[in-house]
């Protein structure tokens, strides 16, 4: 396999083999390393010392169901420290195909101008992009796949990624899309934005170039998982997964007074069940929209859908549980053809939905509009698109609107919007959210899957729990595996050794599966720690342990030395 | 002496003893000591757990002169990092006559209602301050006086206090006062509005309340102090500092190429002679103002204007060196008359005038206005004020606006801005941003005063001198001295322990003297290490590294390794 080496300063690309320090590291292992090698830690995120990372997973192109997705990363401008942040789609396949470890763009044009990179089966080439500025990304993607081919993939920014504004992401854009997936969190499209870099457009690859080095032991071992998943109550045909999509979960955080609302000032929701991904389903499907479809070929949870208008036409796919929480909840919106207004809006624009709900739930609370008024909520969005002050600051995120405008109930962790979990009321979230090496996230290490065998309100067993969590995530992220996919592999960790030894030919055992896991949670630790982050950085919001949450009048009570300790058993 | 505990949760105050462990302190050496003693590091610095603490130097109230000034400190919510920013005039001296130790401001009101507090030389009470709501500095400190005769002092924030901004500050006004002075950094105009309090209104002291431990010994060194001051070609009644104020060094920094020019982008201002001290006397005295007054009764140097528009009408008073380069030459405005009047603006809104110009230059850099257009200046300004979220932002301080807007050239260290001298070309004062507990400030170690004994360009000798003028600045800003009257005691500090021994009979040789400074440091030190701040957080910003500052194409060469070393020797 193959580095893309692409260098914006110079306009130019190059493949270079794989340098031995990165051989066995896939996706979040490998941004993690070669930030560490190859950026100062303390350097300006949106400088020219910054580098912008694309890696497939370890199990990307090799037909793994549910392996495909694409790790993005680089020093995160909104947190100061590692980011890795990942979508699902066909770019992991296609560049694990196209035998691409990495695509490494560095440097920042001498211009202003901005580029195309188009990559082919065997080289890569700079186009200007001049007639795409401004453009969100559902047109950007649009012309790009008109002019390179309905098949091809493409990532790119919107307008806030060119604003460089913190909250920005970057929309990946595959064939027949039904709307884009988003590689969300930490600003990664504003980095992109400051390489002057408008989209990568990826060509189908043709087949597979790397071959495997054991290729029965991978098929045996790739079946067996494709099928232990098909056999799972949740997550196989009949699971609520499939049929719910990710919002299969809200009533059940809504439950046990997780779910935030009204700027986490509550964790349930009075209008909760018409944001059920019951309810969505129901009007998904009386309207003819698409449940139950796929963001990679061969997955077989299904969890995507296609939400569509009363006229039966695409409004936005997928939608999640996380914007139905920051976007709906968080806001007072009960209705879902709302969230999924707000929804398309942030995608368009290029804004990651949790951030930019937690943004807006911030702003709400100064007054900038009123909880639930779903039309003055449309007119705040939109400037972010338009560029206004007042959009740009929303743009660049809660942790920025609340000092701006003198709030102090921001739901942040290194300066990162909290996803749809208050810690409050889900306790080993947040202490994932304190110590995660990426700030508050949903897939750094969720609890809410466990909370039948961890009291979610308990101090007890919290810090275990995260560690083994993070642990896992580490794994999938560094894999291309979804979330979902992750109970066989935990199960039996020797599936997933069985499909990288089959692959790759490297003798594995779990222990170095588990080591390995390990070394991703550690180097980012590292690189944040050189980046000057301490233990008092990685904290919850002070108002959380000392404002009740309804409910359960819950605080945010894990001691700080419970936190300071969680990585020990690293 | 006294502790004044004013808690503004329970609207009680309580006058008590004076703790052993604070006996020793004054002014900042206090704040220091109190905050990391008795707040969290890592409270947040706009929550109810912070402390404002207002103490004047050891030798306030003595009647020594320049001695009067008052520091004001908490948790700084611009750096996040310890505080102390203190200001001239009437309120030093007269709680150190009132045998006021310090005021020590505690929690947050349980409603939204403003507060003054008012100080009696043997009490202290709450008044309701609704009808100052709203109101800028000037008339709240005129409506205060009216009411509490003309002769109080008042301690009061405008509207960007209120509002919670980032670069509000302090105005302190005194009687027959010029136009009030302002403990202007580090935004604790926001802590003074998190708490409610408006103002702080101080009744003339009626006499010196406690008596001298040696009062021969203190005269005679006061005396002296006083006769060498007087004596200082500088300093004397013939000096640039009487003769022109503080912006009697316009031409030299100007001429070593450290002025900030637009954004900091040039070293060197075309129109520097405009904004000269020479040039602001004659405007003054043509049009019958004022020059050479003093803001404390009794101070020998006057270095003190009031500064009159053509029709001879007060616009601001003092006109200063600092606002003159960050307001002025760093905006491309030639006119002093312009510079007044965005300076009384800053002034009435409770606003930095180093934060403020630098956050204009960052505006004015993304394209808000043109640099040198006064007008479209005026009307982004006057925004804050009027409490638009474009005005909140630029009020929330230059590294925020660079972050919304999208511009990486923000002249701050640990997110406050830089004053007057690009340390690209004045490296001694580049090594002080870099280090200073305070974050970049230009009392807090000063090198510009030395650049004749060392060369402000090169690397050499640059760390020992910050670390030489840390301490004296520790010392300063702990006895309540003005910054301009180090050179007698630092030609003889005995002179300072005998000033100190005279009134409080401790027995302190030099050596104690000078650990009491270091400890400032030390102090300060340890609670930023403690809320989290590491070397990584006080470097100056990368583009001046690599960006060459116009004349000397100078760039900030200082290794880190020197940065990381200066306290070393402490």
């Amino acid at each position: 396999m193959k580095l893309l080496r692409v260098n914006m300063n110079q306009l130019q690309v190059q493949r270079e083999p794989v340098p031995p320090v990165y051989e066995h590291l896939g996706g979040r292992a490998l941004i993690a390393r070669l930030l560490i090698e190859e950026i100062s830690p303390t350097c300006d995120a949106l400088g020219p010392h910054n580098k912008l990372i694309f890696a497939p997973g370890l199990l990307g192109g090799a037909g793994v169901t549910t392996a495909g997705r694409l790790s993005i990363g680089a020093k995160s401008p909104l947190t100061g420290g590692v980011k890795e942040s990942n979508a699902g789609g066909t770019a992991g396949d296609t560049l694990g195909k196209l035998g691409l470890k990495a695509i490494v763009v560095e440097g920042q044009p001498q211009s202003k101008d901005l580029y195309v990179l188009h990559v082919t089966n065997d080289s890569a080439e700079f186009v200007p992009a001049g007639a795409l500025r401004g453009l969100g990304t559902y047109a950007t993607a649009d012309q790009l796949q008109a002019q390179y081919g309905a098949d091809c993939t493409v990532l790119c920014i919107g307008q806030a990624g060119e604003y460089l504004l913190h909250g920005a992401d970057i929309a990946c854009t595959g064939e027949g899309d039904q709307r884009s997936n988003h590689a969300a969190r930490g600003g990664l499209g504003a980095v992109m934005g400051s390489q002057g870099l408008k989209a990568v457009v990826i060509d189908k690859a043709a087949a597979r170039s790397v071959s495997f080095a054991d290729e029965e032991l991978f098929r045996t071992a790739s079946k067996r998982f494709a099928q232990e998943l098909i056999n799972d109550p949740k997550l196989g045909p009949k699971g609520g997964t499939h049929l719910y999509g990710t919002a299969a979960i809200t009533a059940a955080v809504n439950e046990i007074g997780s779910f935030p609302t009204r700027n986490f000032r509550s964790g349930s929701f009075e209008h909760s069940a018409d944001l059920r991904g019951e309810t969505m389903r129901e009007i998904i499907l009386s309207r003819g929209g698409r449940i139950g479809t796929r963001c990679m070929p061969g997955c077989v949870i299904a969890c995507r859908n296609l939400y569509v208008d009363e006229a039966g036409q695409a409004v936005v796919g997928t939608l999640q549980y996380e914007t139905i929480a920051l976007i709906g909840a968080n806001l007072g919106l009960k209705k879902l053809d709302d969230v999924a207004r707000l929804n398309y809006m942030c995608n368009d624009f290029g804004l990651d939905t949790v951030e930019t709900g937690a943004a807006l739930g911030v702003a709400l609370e100064a007054g900038l509009a009123d909880f639930g008024d779903f039309e003055s909520i449309v007119g705040l969005l939109k400037q972010i698109g338009e560029g206004t002050v007042l959009g740009k600051l929303i743009g660049s995120g809660a942790a920025t609107v609340g000092k701006v405008l003198g709030i102090r109930r921001v739901p942040a962790v290194l300066g990162q919007a909290m996803p749809g979990y208050d810690p409050r009321s889900l306790k080993g979230n947040g202490v994932t959210y304190a110590t995660s090496p990426q700030g508050a996230d949903h897939t750094a290490g969720n609890a809410f899957g466990a909370r039948n065998q961890v009291n979610p309100l308990t101090v007890q067993g919290q810090k275990e729990l995260s560690l083994k969590l993070q642990i896992v995530a580490a794994m999938l992220d560094s894999t291309g595996l979804c979330l979902f996919a992750r109970p066989p592999v935990i199960a039996d960790p020797q599936l997933m050794v069985d499909m990288i030894d089959g692959i790759y030919g490297w003798s594995w055992t779990k222990e170095d599966l588990d080591r390995s896991n390990r070394d991703v949670l550690r180097t980012e630790l590292e690189f944040n720690r050189r980046a000057g982050i301490t233990a008092a950085d990685y904290r919850i919001p002070e108002y959380m342990r000392e404002e009740p949450l309804a409910p359960h009048n819950a605080t945010f009570d894990i001691p700080d030395s419970d936190l300071d300790t969680v990585f020990d058993a690293l």
